[in-house]
């Protein structure tokens, strides 16, 4: 069995965090399959998904994680190229990654309870952004 | 098809790299799946999953990498509010990963010679972990 | 429903950064599957998959992330180990990851317009690559 979900939501930009949690687990709860994976897709390139504990001493601390490994004011080929700024975006969102599959059992997600599932959103503007989930088992 | 099973085992913690491979495999092998995906997922907030040639030489080479990106010494704002002495941890758990998803065909995983499935912990102290799997196809 | 498609191609190595996205489309298209995810894996131990933004700014951009965190000219323990030269290759493939999964709808891959499927060989000479396919749904 497949169902698909997709959550929509806007956000601010500039590494906001958001966590997404209770959607995910509301659409598994709410589908009729009982047992198996959901996959958790961010569409776009400036954005990528992982689990973390949702709080404010470590959301500001990711942040300084990507500033630090991928800074925003260095030169970046994309901006010389295409003058968007936002070069710092898509290579941060390239190494955290689009896709988590998270495992659930009679319709709840098997994280743990300090473990949410987040989008990071690298872009240099606030954004509507899509989280495509395909919910998959029997 | 869906079948689940569990992996628990202890680490020591600070960058502790556990070689799950072979526990995989036998999930995988016992399973009455021939055919499809296994979702390998780490419970918890402050380790993760991925591949590496398991020898001694990168399992140290690894643990180097994540002390240059997030070094343990620097100020955490996690750390300053919850005093748990693991900012580190966290933020190096939701770079690498809490998910991996792994083919397999004929109840053999479908990885490289020299490519094994590990667990990266990183908090700073000794901890019993679970990690959950999901083995899902025909 | 599950079906396995094998990709092979050859790369340069030393970061040459390979988009996948038509083979993969196709291979979603031409399946019997027509909702679902498809798991791309890389096999081997010195490369990894993600998505980007495919533009040459960009590809330059993500070879440049990868050597400031995990630089090539400095000592690794598998190197000296093992006499390989690749150790950094090793170290940016684990923390990328090699496994990615990706929804489709209709046989059509729920990606971004400006998302492409790499892979990115950070070997350190030319290689033979395959990546593992693994379509499953309704």
């Amino acid at each position: 069995m497949v169902e698909s979900k997709t959550l929509q939501f806007s956000s601010q930009g500039n590494c906001d965090i958001i966590d997404i949690t209770s959607q995910v687990g509301r659409a598994v709860h709410d589908s009729s399959v009982d047992s198996g994976t959901v996959t958790v897709f961010i569409i776009g390139s400036t954005a990528g998904v992982t689990t973390v504990e949702y709080e404010s001493g470590l959301v500001g601390d990711l942040k300084k994680l990507f500033e630090r490994i991928a800074p925003k004011n260095i030169p970046y080929g994309h901006d010389e190229r295409w003058g968007d700024g936002n070069g710092h975006s898509h290579v941060r969102a390239s190494l955290l990654g689009s896709s988590l599959v998270v495992p659930f059992e009679g319709k709840q997600l098997m994280l743990g309870t300090w473990q949410q599932i987040i989008v990071v959103d690298f872009d240099n503007r606030p954004r509507n952004r899509t989280v495509q989930l395909q919910i998959m088992g029997e």
